[in-house]
C-alpha cells in the first residue's frame, strides 16, 4: 500500500509513533486489562496521565506559573462563547481583529454577551490578501480585551507578531491551529485557547490558558462548563472530561518533547513551508494569493491557474497516498494542512506530486 | 492474566468486541491508510459514519420521526445549562425533582436561568432509601418543564417509571446512565439526554433527543454549541464534532443490534442486577439500603457491615481482576456499575468473590 499523507485541516494528522502507540495500548493500557478510555478520571492512573500532560505542556510552551491550563470540552466555538463571558466583566465592549473566517466567527458569537469592536484587518498589498499593520488597528479605550486569531486556517492567513499594545490591553488568542509549531511567549497573553484536532489531538478536547488574575470575574450566566474559574478549581474536572482525548493530547506532547520540542518544530515547519511555497512561487501553473509576510506555516491554500483540473488533480494526488486536498468551499482551489504531525517528507511528496502533475497537464 | 471486569461508574467499561475493532483499525480505518480520527467530519467517508450511526440509535430507541438527535460537546453538565437555557421560554419556572446527587446538582446549574422548584422526591420506607409517589410530586403551574433522572449513580436510586402528567408537561430526563439499558417510549418525553461515558462510549460526546416543537426558543445567552437549535439545523457539526467517540458510539450501537437491541440488553440487565442484588439480600455481611422498587440495575452500591474491611476487600478484589469497586466518597462503601457493556459472567464473577470473601471475612 502507498504511504498515505494526509493534508486534512482538521481532525488532522497526529503523529505516526503516537497512533501506534494508542494503539497497542488500546484495550491494555498500563498493564491494568482495561482500556485508558474505560478508567474513572478521578482515579488514580487516569490523574498522573493527566497531571503529566499538563506539565509536559508547560515545559514545551515555558507557561509561567501565574496561567492555569484548563483542558476542557466544546472546542474553539465553545470559546468563542466562553471568552467574553469569563472576561467582559462591567466593560461591555472588546476589540475583535477581523483577519478571517474563524477571528469573524468569534466576533459574532461575542455580540451574544457584550458589544464587539470589529477591527477590520484585512487589506490587500500589491493584489495579495495581507494584514493592516498593528499600529493601523483602531482600539478602544476601556475594552475588557482585544481578540485575533494568529492564524487562519480557511484563509491560509497568519499574524506572526504578537499585539503589544501595553499592560492594560488583554490580549486573548484562538491558537487552535498554530499552538506548539512555533516558540510563544505565554506572558503577553491574557488567554489563549486551542482546540485540539490540529496540533494537539482528536477533537472534542480544547485547551486553555489563562492568568490567574483574569479569574473570579465570569457573568452569572456562564455554564459552569466553560466557566475558567470553576474549571481552574477544579483541575479540569468538575464533570467527566474527555479522558481518551486528554491521553492522546499527552502523547503528542511527550513526542514532541522527544523530537526537541518547539524551537525543533518551528524550524521543520518553517522548512516545510519554504518548499511548498517555494514550488508553488515557481511556477504558473500554481498561485497563492497571500502576501509573504501573513503567509501561514500551517495551511497553504493554493489554486490552479486552470480551475478545470481541479478534479483531476484531486482524484491524481488521492491516488498517489496524498489526501484531504480539497480547499474549503469559502476559496475553492487546494489546501495542504502541513501541521507539525506532517512530516518534511509528505510536504516533498505534495511537491513532488504537484511537480508532475504540472509537468503533465501544464 | 486474569480477565478483567471493570466495574467503574464512568468513563466505563466498552463492549471487548467493539474496543478490539477500534485497536485493530486504528491506524487504518476503511482501507484509507488513516485513522477515524484524523479525517474531516465534513468528508464524505466521516459523514457516512455519522449518519449510519444515528439511524442505529434511532431503530435502537424507535425514536420518532419528529425527534432530533444530537451528537454534543459537553457532558451531561453541559446539559444541566443547555435544557434551561433552550426550554425555560419566558416561564421563569421550571420543576425539578431531586432524586439525588445529579438531579440536585442540575437544579443547581438551572438557577442560572430561572427559578428551578426543587420537588425533594426522596424518603424512607422500612428504613430504605426510596423515592415518593409521582401522585405526591407537586408540579408548577405554567413551568417550563419537568427535569428528572431516571437513574442516581452516586444513589443507586432508580426512577423506573416514566412522569405522566399530561401533555401540558414537557419531560426532561437526564438519561446519562441508563440510556439503552431498557425499552424507553421516546415519545413521552421533550427531551432526553446522556453523557456518552457509560453506556454509549467515550466521555467526550453527549446525546440529546429533542423533540422538533421545542426547537426556536432558545435564550438569547445560550452558547451556540449548546443551541439545540442550531445544533440540529447543522446536523450537530456546527463546529468540530468529537468525531472518535462518535464513531465508537457507532460501534456500539452496532454491537447493541447484534445482540438483539435494547429488550435483549433489559433481560440481561435484569439478571445481572438479580444475580447481585440476591446475593447481598441473602447475606448480612453485605447490605443495599435502596428500597426494592427504586433499586437502580446499573449501579449497585452496597456497604460491608464491617467497614474495617473494606480496604482488604478492595485488595482482593482488585487482585482477582474486579476493578473500580470503590463506592463514591459520598455514600462510602462499594458500587459496582453493570451497565450494558458488562457481561453476566462479570458479574457471577463478582458475586463468586463476594460469597468467597464473606466465607473467608465473615
Amino acid at each position: 500500500m502507498t504511504q498515505v499523507f494526509n493534508f486534512s485541516s482538521g481532525p488532522a494528522m497526529l503523529p505516526a509513533d503516537v497512533l501506534r502507540q494508542a494503539q497497542e495500548e488500546l484495550c491494555d493500557w498500563n498493564g491494568l486489562g482495561t482500556s485508558v478510555m474505560e478508567i474513572s478520571h478521578r482515579g488514580k492512573a487516569f490523574i498522573e496521565v493527566a497531571e503529566q500532560a499538563e506539565k509536559d505542556l508547560r515545559d514545551l510552551l515555558h507557561i509561567p506559573q501565574n496561567y492555569k491550563v484548563l483542558f476542557c470540552h466544546g472546542g474553539g466555538r465553545g470559546q468563542f462563547a466562553a471568552v467574553p463571558l469569563n472576561l467582559a466583566g462591567s466593560a461591555g465592549v472588546a476589540d475583535y481583529v477581523d483577519g478571517g473566517y474563524w477571528a469573524e466567527s468569534a466576533a459574532k458569537e461575542a455580540q451574544k454577551y457584550l458589544t464587539p469592536n470589529v477591527i477590520d484587518a484585512c487589506t490587500t498589498v500589491d493584489g495579495l490578501r495581507a494584514i493592516k499593520p498593528m499600529s493601523e488597528w483602531q482600539l478602544t479605550k476601556g475594552a475588557a480585551y482585544l481578540h485575533y486569531c494568529p492564524n487562519e486556517t480557511i484563509d491560509g492567513i497568519a499574524i506572526d507578531e504578537t499585539p503589544a499594545f501595553g499592560d492594560d490591553v488583554t490580549v486573548v488568542a484562538d491558537y487552535s491551529s498554530t499552538i506548539l509549531s512555533s516558540p510563544l511567549d505565554v506572558s503577553r497573553f491574557g488567554v489563549i485557547y486551542a482546540g485540539a484536532q490540529k496540533n494537539i489531538g482528536p477533537a472534542g478536547l480544547t485547551l486553555v490558558i489563562v492568568r490567574e488574575d483574569l479569574l473570579g470575574k465570569a457573568n452569572i450566566a456562564c455554564p459552569s462548563i466553560l466557566d475558567y474559574t470553576v474549571l481552574a478549581k477544579n483541575d479540569s474536572m468538575f464533570n467527566t472530561p474527555p479522558t481518551f482525548a486528554w491521553y492522546l493530547a499527552g502523547l503528542v506532547f511527550k513526542w514532541l518533547k522527544a523530537k526537541g520540542g518547539v524551537a525543533a518544530m518551528d524550524k521543520i515547519n518553517q522548512q516545510k513551508a519554504e518548499l511548498l511555497y517555494g514550488v508553488i512561487d515557481n511556477s504558473d501553473f500554481y498561485r497563492n494569493s497571500v502576501a509573504a509576510a501573513n503567509r501561514s506555516r500551517m495551511n497553504v491554500p493554493f489554486q490552479l491557474a486552470d480551475s478545470a483540473l481541479d478534479a483531476v488533480f484531486l482524484e491524481e494526488s488521492f491516488a498517489a497516498g496524498l489526501h484531504a486536498l480539497k480547499g474549503h468551499r469559502v476559496v475553492g482551489g487546494m489546501r495542504a494542512s502541513i501541521y507539525n504531525a506532517m512530516p518534511l517528507e509528505g510536504v516533498r511528496a505534495l511537491t513532488d506530486f504537484m511537480q508532475d502533475f504540472e509537468r503533465r497537464h501544464g
